[in-house]
């Protein structure tokens, strides 16, 4: 049973079938047309849209698994993914968790449990406290210690929620504040500790998997700083930076941080990379994440088939030295959001979807054309990843792809990406999580032009006309004024 | 200028887009509405329908090049990619051939003269005549002296246009007229030879790549025994049955058939291999493959931009050394014919269309839904490839991918696909060429059930529609009965 929704429930259910495993969709009223409902050999209603009854009823999930008689349970990312308590209660009604233990996400999930349990194992941390903020006062002192700027983060937190950034002493007191009443109202947690605020890093991530014998390799790294929000927008796999010391380090450290917490499954491990490439510790997530393709495509392994495999007992079938990273390759998010207007997420109707196709394209969904995108839940519609010899060809694969890849109805974050692909930041490989930040404005993508330009347009759009016309009984003639159109788009767009 | 039609067209467009290259497109009446037309930033009808008026027209192409100041053509397969004199022309108007020299063409395109050149490189050759039959008595005296079974050759032929297997004395006559006819009118050359007749053989190929400066490596093999009428429908690579050390006697014969031609660009030398893993040559195609897509994923290297850049005189950006195997990959071809009718060839509107998607599948096509497919030229709908980490897993990916490909309207091979996937033969990978004519009987994909069977299927019929009314209100109950119904159809079919 795949406990999840859209395009993860559908990529888990496509390995498992390909491993001639019989599967089971849940799903809540607002996705009863859902591609993957239809995909499995057999699906399950939870109930209303809320997700609180449906993909997070634990409840219902755990009857209608034990109704069916199912051997496990794969509970994707997001939703009841790092629930300690959902996987305990799944291991008690006698069905397998495609997952860690309880206790290693218990552990993982608190971030000051994690931070105590790596810094054992002499893992890198970010300087800070490692005890939740009892004491404003103490607090303070601790923060004036570090060094301003600092970070407030929600000990039980992620996704950007209950964190704070504050620059100088006197708004410290403010900003606790804020932090402890959001961490209280997002994760029922108000414990919020301090951090060393680390200006400008790179996020890179490791990717581990491990069996339930002791082994476990890492996967190497995925980059992934361009965020908004907090929230990945572009990933890629292998970084345009990492030298393979570095690489072979931090994946050691990562192997590490698997161990502390006696790490079973595929899980990855976060850290902060600064411009002299120390790394530090953020966090680890204990599940299969959302840019796991990249990883897929450059290792030529399927994360979820090892992961089944791995719940089901075997042995890893390969070794660190088994691994290697062959070409590039970069994933977007495409989201129902409006990149002009904040990242707000965008709702409607898919009047057309057409994703593209070709050699080295991936394309990860949930939705048909005319499908409606849901409001209830995370608004991505589709993961768009190239796989290509190298991160130049890489990046000239997905500029192509994103032109193809045709949406109407609702805005996304296509013209976001294409952007990014093409910012020279991107190319050179030195930008940071502050990207969106230094360097977007929505008004890039809403060009003005120049009189001189319009004119030129103009002249255009009437030779397109008339070649149009021209088409429809041509033998022998060019069919468009394109190449000529093509030439001067490039002279204008690159 | 892409001097083809179809997924072909579109597939080196893509690579030539990546590229930062303008493409011109050329289409006949009956493409008018091709996806390759629109994907172009140029498009050129070259005339009617007929290949011989458009896609086989050299003046028509050329006078479209010269006037759009096209660069270089890149020929594709079929058509004229084989055509020494046309690449003679493209060379003579000052415009890039992207494909081997002239010379290269003509050599490889007799087999008497690709039998003489390779042989003085200590190729392996099927026994026969070196020379044309010019007189029937003496032909029939060498193939006493081959021994019978013997084969006559068309010796400019391909796709088995031409041939002929003469079991016995008393027959040879009437065949080799035959034969003579058919080559004549399918080549314009009625010249034949005779070779032995190697029974049940695999077709194993290696692909070649070579630049402007002597450097030629070879990118493995692809097996394609799996053929009907003499022409491919499933090719895999690697192959399943080859050793280290054939392959790589293999791939050096290949190197040496590539140096007897002064080879340059990406060619293919293909080999008949006999139980015991001999190999003969049986010959070179100057071309790219259909089937090329099968050693892009295994090797990852993008083979149509490695041709333009040797066109253009770059060097090879790889050596021998640099590459490697990952995983494996299959290809079917889904061509708009009757299996169950001799292959015959359909024709019709594709009312369904829906191929799959996912990871490690890639679709090479070029038909939309709503399309006619056209009578005139091949008929080829799409080429359905899979890449996984080894032989066992690309077989389940493609028999997954093969239920998921949706075509209505016309019939196809995805059946016949699905057949041999299934195949025992195929899964143990010890097939030959004679796969089809050994096994395959049209009636295995129309059983016919018994009394008892129809009786279940009918009880499964009304479960699935009341099942799906169930669907339609359903909360936390299974909303099909597919789960069980997997389970017995797996009993049945598999």
């Amino acid at each position: 049973m795949v406990a999840n929704r859209g395009e993860i429930s559908l990529r888990i259910i496509r390995s498992a079938k390909e491993m001639g495993i019989l599967t089971v969709a849940v799903f809540s009223e607002a996705d009863r047309a859902s591609p993957h409902v239809k995909a499995a050999d057999e699906a399950v209603c939870l109930g209303p849209a809320a997700a609180a009854e449906s993909y997070l009823s634990m409840e219902k999930i755990i009857r209608a698994a034990k109704d069916l008689g199912v051997d496990a349970i794969h509970p994707g990312y997001g939703f009841l993914s790092e629930n300690a308590a959902f996987a305990q209660k799944v291991l008690d009604a006698g069905i397998l968790f495609v997952g860690p233990s309880p206790e290693s996400i218990a552990i993982m999930g608190s971030k000051l449990q994690a931070k105590t349990a790596v810094a054992a194992y002499g893992i890198p941390l970010v300087p800070g406290t490692d005890e939740p903020i009892r004491n404003v006062e103490a607090a303070k002192q601790i923060a004036g210690k570090i060094g301003y700027p600092v970070l407030i983060k929600a000990s039980a937190g992620g996704g950007g929620k209950g964190m704070r950034i504050v620059e100088k002493p006197e708004d410290f007191e403010a900003q606790l504040e804020r932090a402890t009443s959001e961490a209280g109202s997002a994760f029922g947690d108000p414990s919020v500790f301090i951090e060393k605020y680390i200006d400008a890093p790179k996020h890179i991530e490791i990717q581990l998997i491990g069996d339930q014998y002791g082994h476990i390799v890492y996967l190497f790294e995925r980059e992934c700083s361009i965020q908004r929000r907090h929230q990945k927008v572009v990933e890629e796999a292998p970084s345009a930076i990492l030298t393979p010391e570095v690489r072979k380090k931090m994946g050691e450290a990562a192997i590490g941080v698997g161990r502390s917490c006696n790490y079973v499954g595929a899980g990855t491990v976060e850290f902060l990379v600064d411009e002299q490439l120390n790394f530090y510790f953020l966090e680890m997530n204990t599940r299969l994440q959302v840019e796991h393709p990249v990883t897929e495509c450059i290792t030529g392994i399927d994360l979820v088939k090892e992961q089944i495999r791995i719940a089901e007992g075997e042995r890893l079938s390969f070794s660190q030295d088994d691994l290697q990273i062959n070409g590039h390759a970069i994933e977007v998010r495409v989201y129902a959001e409006d990149p002009e207007n904040q990242f707000l997420p965008d709702t409607g109707t898919l009047t057309t979807y057409s994703p593209p196709k070709g050699p080295g394209i991936r394309v990860d969904d949930g939705f048909e054309e005319g499908m409606e995108i849901p409001i209830h839940y995370d608004p991505m519609i589709a993961k768009l990843t190239v796989h290509a010899s190298d991160r130049e060809s890489a990046i000239e694969k997905m500029k192509l792809a994103l032109v193809d890849f045709k949406v109407s109805g609702i805005k996304t974050t296509i013209p976001f990406c294409e952007y990014v692909l093409r910012h020279p930041e991107f190319i050179n490989g030195k930008f940071t999580t502050k990207f969106v930040e230094k360097h977007f404005k929505p008004s890039v993508l809403s060009p003005s032009f120049s009189e001189e330009d319009l004119q030129v347009l103009a002249g255009f759009a009437a030779f397109w006309k008339e070649q149009a016309e021209v088409k429809a009984n041509a033998t022998l003639t060019p069919v468009s004024g394109k190449m000529i159109a093509s030439k001067w788009k490039s002279r204008k767009v690159q």
